[in-house]
């Protein structure tokens, strides 16, 4: 395979790279933006062999954008607290300046010269678009070429894959992600990132408005830089068509101590690891030593409601993404027979199983699960649980003439619950286990972006990471 | 100017072209649906050069369906009770055979080679797909060059121009448009046919979601048509992403008579024009006539209250359209300098002035105009309003240096209302006013589709139409 060795993850040691404790020496003049993309794009050129975060790359633009926001950092006149930051956004959302491939061979060459909402919003702030960064194919499970930036035997997770690499990698300290089913949080579980997945219409999609289960949301590695990022795009470009959009303050907001925090298990629990399961409980074991009460199942009726409403939440976001993707899939797959994998093949065939009585049901089971959420507002500040199942699985391929394998970007069986709420979520880098990265997630009511990403930094703040072996 | 003469519309007498009337024929076989086909081809070889209603036809395509229709006819397995229906697709949404130019100069020779997720389910149900019909810029204001088939000085309002226009022209028995503020029931008023607007979700968008309050709709010669073609869709790629759609029985509702009405004046009845106005009272007179009750503005404070949240309809939707639209137009002017309309660049003026508190004030508005309608859900059937605040204006054309002309396809005041509210809209044609045809508008609660078909059917049934000179 690879000869190159693994990178021992430690959560307590580990420094990602940051741009909001530079904004003091840029305003100083002792820091320029310009200078602060030369050294991410050098590791670029060091990582990006092994790591393959990218689709495409920019340099010389980033350059320029880099100049320009050095110009107005010198007059004081920055645009945003993230102006010269460099940033990646995921190949799936279109830039004027680089083609949008989407990790699929029916669309290479594709380059719409067009901006997405979110992109427009944050050249408005002054952020430096390097590159676009690795999707699985159309945002799905078909995996891109990316490797893990602790372990190149491992997926990064996906489908924002380039994104949560290029962070952890210390490429780039923000990336853009999206998230359907569980491709913002899963992958920052597995790099060890941050990362917000705003709740459903948060930050504008633009033209992406195809499936009713779908955001836009950072990877950083910090939550500073994540919650700059989200609000810069939220305060130019609002959310979705028909939805308010991301609320909340102009800078981070302060950390918060939750009083009562629910424990999730999801359907995750049963294939969660012996390491990561030890090293989440010793993350609970800490929450409680500092006065956070726990409810967990059985110790309250909603809870449980709640636990049985979510058990097959992957079944319910599965059907509903293959509905609303049937017909961009179809048309792809007869006008390039050989541009599709065959896992979105599979796809587009179970959804053409599907009747319109099918879909509503599914649509009716994600109500009843928002409904059940929502009685839990008053019971508790937020729900805890992993981002994903264990460490980031190794992925060697498929294996031609074998059945292809399931789950090649990892299991996303944590994050359905998140998606199928509408709820938003924070990934927090908690846990090591076997030296490789397992985040905790915090999720709040839809519309608390701001106070779950308060409880997050919090925890980020007050509770040791745990570590297993 | 133009020198052919308008042509007399009289609904007592007017017959548009039908298809649920031949359906038996077909199962006989005493009918084809190439033969039927032909008889379209020739009317439109007849009256295109003058009405301009295609962006774009393909009659070999269409032969094609039709022959292979016939076949299914033949051995008594048709698709659907419109299997071999021919048929128009506003150029807004794409078809796979044909190019999807949006009336606008930018997107000369598009040809995305896919079809809309409407489209597909027309396919599948063996429907005969025409040609495009034309459509003001990006479905805005900017007019096509289609006239109004009975007046060739007059629009065919807008924006499913070409949609209305080939329908009242006996091209086509049918023809799919799409309403944001008023593009399907303004049309179909000034033309003479019958449409609906659904409610908001009601049919499948595929992938032009970039609006939160756009709906695609029939026109059609016949109610049984209209409904028809609409559950056609519904049934086979269900509505938009997130939403239940369209539901109602597999064939037309049967007529019903309503027991009360609310007559809905809108910001429009300021501008009624007298003729309208007193063929509009003439309709209520025979309501009355009939025993249903009709509630008017001053007999209940809910009523009242509903005018009230309307007044600004135009206002609120054109702000929301306006936002929403925004990075889409942006995209296309810096890409196509010359290749959009002042009035669409007007447009993108107003979106670029907003903020997004200001999109989320115009959003609350919508709700709470959705409020008061929803209170009056349970005191009477349905509201009845025009479809237009009188006949088709002339339509002469921009004038070089001067100011641009408002309103070119006519003022959608009466349809705003609708298109907040989320409701589906029926246009019945019931009055003639100068010898142009008027048309009056059925509104009912959100998902009461087949309720407000049930009632304009029994309208169209039982109320004479009134003719004013």
């Amino acid at each position: 395979m690879d000869d190159k060795v693994a990178i021992d993850y430690d959560p307590r040691t580990f420094q990602g790279l940051t741009f909001h404790d530079v904004v003091p020496a840029l305003r100083e003049g002792t820091e320029t933006p310009r200078a602060y993309l030369e050294r991410c794009l050098e590791t670029i050129e060091a990582r990006e062999p092994q790591v393959r975060a990218f689709a495409a790359l920019n340099p010389e633009g980033a350059r320029e954008a880099a100049d320009a926001s050095g110009e107005r950092w010198k007059r004081n006149r920055p645009l945003s607290p993230i102006d010269g930051m460099p940033i990646g956004i995921k190949d799936l959302l279109e830039t004027r300046d680089m083609p949008t491939e989407m990790g699929c061979a029916a669309l290479e060459g594709s380059f719409p010269k067009r901006d997405n909402a979110a992109v427009w919003a944050l050249r408005q702030a002054g952020a430096v678009i390097v590159g676009k960064t690795t999707t699985a194919e159309l945002g799905g499970q078909h995996p891109s070429a990316t490797t893990n930036p602790f372990d190149p035997r491992r997926t990064p997770g996906g489908s924002s894959s380039g994104s949560a690499a290029a962070v952890a990698a210390r490429m780039l300290p923000a990336a853009i992600g999206s998230q359907v089913g569980g491709s913002i949080i899963r992958p920052s579980g597995f790099c060890g990132n941050v990362s917000l997945k705003p709740t459903q219409g948060g930050l504008n999609r633009g033209e992406r408005q195809a499936t009713s289960m779908s955001t836009h949301g950072p990877h950083a590695a910090s939550i500073e830089d994540m919650w700059q990022v989200a609000i810069e795009i939220a305060r130019r470009a609002g959310g979705d068509p028909g939805w308010p959009g991301l609320q909340g303050p102009a800078t981070p907001p302060a950390p918060a101590r939750p009083e009562r925090l629910i424990v999730l298990e999801t359907a995750g629990w049963a294939v969660l690891d012996e390491g990561s399961r030890v090293a989440f409980e010793t993350v609970c074991g800490r929450l409680s030593d500092t006065g956070v009460e726990l409810l967990r199942r059985g110790s309250h009726g909603l809870v449980e409601e709640l636990e049985r409403v979510i058990a097959d939440a992957a079944g319910i976001c599965s059907a509903i993404t293959s509905w609303e993707n049937r017909w961009v899939l179809r048309n792809l797959i007869d006008q390039y027979p050989d541009g599709v994998s065959e896992r979105s093949k599979a796809m587009v065939a179970r959804a053409e199983a599907m009747t319109v009585d099918d879909y509503r049901l599914v649509l009716l089971k994600r109500e009843q699960a928002q409904a059940a959420h929502r009685r839990l507002a008053a019971v508790a500040d937020a729900v805890v649980t992993l981002s994903c199942p264990g460490p980031a699985p190794f992925w060697p391929g498929d294996v031609p003439g074998e059945p292809l394998a399931s789950h090649p970007t990892g299991n996303a069986i944590f994050n359905y619950p998140s998606s199928m709420l509408f709820a938003p979520a924070v990934s927090v880098p908690l846990m090591s286990v076997g030296g490789l990265p397992v985040g905790v997630q915090v999720m709040g009511q839809p519309h608390a972006d701001a106070r779950v990403t308060a409880l997050a930094r919090w925890m980020s703040a007050s509770i040791a990471p745990a570590v297993e072996g």
